[in-house]
């Protein structure tokens, strides 16, 4: 875990919702891409050693279409950097955490990802994330 | 804008909730605090250049207490740091953003904070945080 390497948040809409965070960081995203298997078209700012990512589902079977019917916009997960995700797995499944993904999947921004259940982390979707060398 | 300066997660219980993010991160929490007019106790873990803090109400009035009422334990609200909070409030008013605190006022970890309203921001409280010199 050596930093916040991005947050997720999820949104309706994701043109309009560029143009918002634009206004914020003051930058438009350095990114767009869809990630087919997981159903989502997403967004990437940069916001000095952070990203933010937005996420627009595609298909009302995407995770992010199940979790803007359940609680609207707003913030879905926390992706922590780490070096070596295999590794991570395996202490934090010792240390007692759900891992939906034992074995790591290809995510958006050319990572490696698993995530841990919320029920083990206080409600919190934490995202491990590793960069593809 | 310049980094993530922490993500505040909304806990029940601050004591277990401290034992569960030393799992996650490897090491306890560098600091307790309360802020009685927010009527929050808090910690905060580091994570390289960022982060966490884990908020418990103190009293049902808390803005803390109603968010884990309304929507149970999760992430909270992300906070931005930046290096000039009344400029940056100002330039966030122009943009058409509604900024909660017009004047910042002083909150946790010797910060001066002033939040955007969640209906300007998709969902997303965002805190802006500049470190009192």
């Amino acid at each position: 875990m050596r930093k916040i390497e991005h947050i997720g948040i999820a949104v309706k809409n994701l043109e309009a919702s560029n143009q918002l965070f634009e206004k914020i960081f003051g930058n438009p995203p350095y990114k767009e891409e869809e990630v087919i298997n997981e159903g989502v078209k997403t967004s990437f700012f940069m916001n000095g050693p952070n990203k933010i990512e937005l996420l627009e589902a595609t298909n009302p079977e995407s995770p992010i279409a199940k979790f803007l019917d359940k609680k609207g916009e707003g913030i879905h997960h926390i992706a922590f950097d780490v070096e070596n995700i295999e590794k991570e797995i395996q202490r934090l499944k010792g240390e007692g955490f759900i891992v939906l993904n034992e074995t790591p999947k290809k995510g958006a921004d050319n990572k490696l990802v698993a995530f841990l259940h919320p029920k083990g982390t206080n409600g919190v979707l934490i995202e491990l994330c590793q960069e593809i060398q």
